[in-house]
This record gives structure tokens, sequence and C-alpha cells, in this order.
């Protein structure tokens, strides 16, 4: 690897660790029911975050929101989606299309955080699925034409999230997206979860090899019994 | 993400750190007169190794052996090759595979690693390029059909590698590879690096995103001014 350097002839920037305070804001959660979503739901609630947990259905948001505790809410997707200033995307790869097509109008204006991974399985184990958009987050945004969309939160392992033993979640979050005021705000969710740091990571353009990443990080934990996360050395 | 978990009804199996002994191993380093093929070599026989770095012409690279010294010897590609147990492919991606075609025979039995990152450059900085044959690791597997091919060593930085007031180059090596007796030696090859640790990560099938995960490294470098590398947590 070439690694770029480009400290010279720059004016001083601003201190990319100055981020600002998402405290107020609700976060959505579409895909609330699932695993990942649950997870990020109760960690981001026990941080003391307002969160709404999206399902198709209401009743089972509710459901689902009353097992997490911590004053999480549920709603169908769209009520999640209008009731949110941040709405996290954790649904299987499958339904990504047709959901946020459907969402388009209640997600306009909206922060979005796309955490899906296409990936497929056999019995070699998994692998990186190529959306025609390039990543899911690619297709987020060309589906979202009136949200501001980014893509972090890949790489964490929902057992841990989960798990109330756990008391830190120590790993980095790659946040991925075009604006940096749209990917300050995401690090600076990510950083409300007790162990987590939200690391800025390139452009949407590159989103599709931090998503695959997982079906790298699954056979860690397959050789490692681990439940596998990254850190970003030197930084 | 969803990790698999499959402690259950297996037999015990090894310890997936017991990795075989590599000092007596002669490295070569195809491309070893560039950055990332000089920090390389520097690394390996500093830890002791015995390292022939190769290039086009063998007086360039008898040139670029002396400048690193530790008892580093240059070659042409093709005499590095044959003289070498372990070959590292360090080349840049747009000689890859007219290197590596030229090389077939000379590399037939070798373990060979590579470490080519294939990236596109404009003005908004790196992106992945994706090979025909999925990665460059896998164009490898595809050149070489009598080398045994893995992949590693994509996320070091040439000018930490390079540089020798850094004693340690604290971060994870991620290895692929479809042989675990080909991955545990390339780990236990990086693990002669002091600070680096040499960590499974999946087969050649998922060497696409490994590889093209240096764009995402680029961007993190640029806007926090570091030379990043990777960590795997829980592991």
């Amino acid at each position: 690897m070439t690694t770029t350097d480009d400290h010279a002839q720059k004016p001083p920037r601003k201190d990319p660790w100055e981020l600002p305070d998402v405290s107020g804001l609700v976060v959505g959660v579409l895909g609330g029911t699932g695993d990942q979503g649950r997870g990020l739901a109760y960690r981001l609630a026990l941080a003391g975050q307002e969160v709404i947990i999206g399902s198709r259905a209401a009743e089972r948001a509710a459901g689902a929101a009353a097992e997490i505790g911590h004053g999480v809410e549920g709603a169908d997707n769209a009520e999640c989606a209008r009731r949110s200033d941040i709405v996290i995307v954790a649904v299987p790869w499958d339904g990504h299309k047709a959901l946020l097509a459907s969402l388009r109008e209640d997600l306009a204006g909206k922060l979005v955080v796309d955490c899906v991974n296409p990936l497929g399985f056999d019995k070699k184990g998994a692998y990186a699925l190529t959306p025609e958009e390039g990543s899911a987050a690619e297709q987020a945004a060309s589906l979202l034409p009136d949200s501001r969309v980014t893509a972090a939160f890949h790489h964490l392992s929902a057992v841990l999230l989960q798990d109330p033993a756990v008391e830190s979640i120590d790993t980095d979050v790659l946040v991925l997206g075009e604006a940096r005021a749209d990917t300050d705000l995401v690090q600076a969710l990510a950083q409300r979860i007790t162990g987590m740091r939200g690391v800025f990571a390139g452009r949407l353009r590159n989103a599709h090899q931090v998503e695959s990443l997982v079906a790298n990080l699954i056979s860690v934990n397959r050789r490692y019994k681990a439940h596998a996360g990254l850190r970003v050395t030197d930084v």
C-alpha cells in the first residue's frame, strides 16, 4: 500500500474528533426486531438516546420494544421513519430494496444510516454479494434521493450488543458518507455507546468492501470462536 | 451482522495460535524495490529472516538490497522466485498479471503471498478496482496453478514499515487462503515482525474486500493525518 500524505500546504483543518452533540436526537431502527436492530436499539437506549424500533407490524415492534426496555418504543416502519431524526437501516439484505423504496417519502430529509451487509452463504461459508448499485449503501442512496445516506455499524456482533453482561463494545465503527456534517453526526452517535468509536472511512463508493468484510469476520469468528470486531490503529 | 457460532458438536480443534516455525525459510519479495516491498524486506530481515528482493533488473534489486542492509540480497524476479520458499508479491497492480504469468514455472511449488491492492485514483481519492478474476489474489491463483496462493499484508503503512525509528508495527495482518497449512505459514511469517499478528480471515473468494479496504484506510489517513492499520478485536 502506498498511503497518501497531504500534510503540506493545506490550511488548518477542523479537529476530526470535534463531533456534534446528538443526545437530543430521536433514533429510529428499521428492522429493529432483528438481532442487529435489537442490539443497536438496546445499546443506544442504554446510553440515554430516544429510540424507536420499526417493524412491518406495529404490534411486533411494540412487543420487541417492551422486551428491550430502557424506554424504547415500537412503531410500524413508516411511523418509525417519520418520527426519527436519524434512521438506522438494519433489515436483511433481501428486503432492503423494497422497504426503502416504500419509505422514500417518510425518509425525506432524514439522516439514514445503512448497516446492511449483502452476503450469500453456502457450505464454504459466507461470501460477498455485489449489488447492482455497488453496495447496499449506494442502493439506499439511489432509492432515497431526498435523504442524507451514510453507512456504518457493519462489523458489530449482534451477540455482544444484546448481552447485558457485556458492559463495553470495544470496537471502531467505520462511517462512510458524502457530507462531513452527516458522517460527523453518525460518528457522534456511535460514540454514545460505551467502548465504541466512530471513525470516518470514506465515501459511499467505498462502502462495498466495508459491507463485505463481514464475510471475513465470520471466518475469523469460526476459526477463533470469537465475536470479532475492528479497531483502526494509529488513529 | 449475524455471526455464526459453531461451538457445539464439533471435535476439539487445533489451537489456531499453534503456528509452524518459519525462521529457516527463505522469503522472496517480488517488487522488492518499491516502498511496500522494501518495507516488508526490511522488517523481515530485521527479524532474522533470510530475504531476497526481486526486481526486473538484478542490478536494481542488488542496489536496493544494499540500501536495506541486514543481509537482504537482490536478484532478478525469476531468480528471487526460484531461490525462495515463500514469495511475497508486492508489485503495482498494473504489472501484476504480466509478471506472474511470466513467473509461472519459477513459482511452481512455492507459497505465494499476494499483497497487491487493485485501486484507482481520481480527484475524490482512491476507489476499488474489481479484477475480472474477483481480486488480485484470485488472479494470482488463476495464473499460478502450480503454486499455493495466499493473500496477506494489505493494510500496512509503507511509511511505518520503512521507518527505523518505529520499533513495533502494531497491527494485525489478515491472511486468506484455501489451505490451512499455507495460511498458518503466512500467519507465522507475519508474527516474525515485532508488533504484528497474523489472523486467518477466510478464503480467497473473500480477498477482494480485504484488498479494497485500503481505499478506506487512505481516507482515514487523510482525515486523521495517520498511518492507519487494523486490529481484530475479541481475537
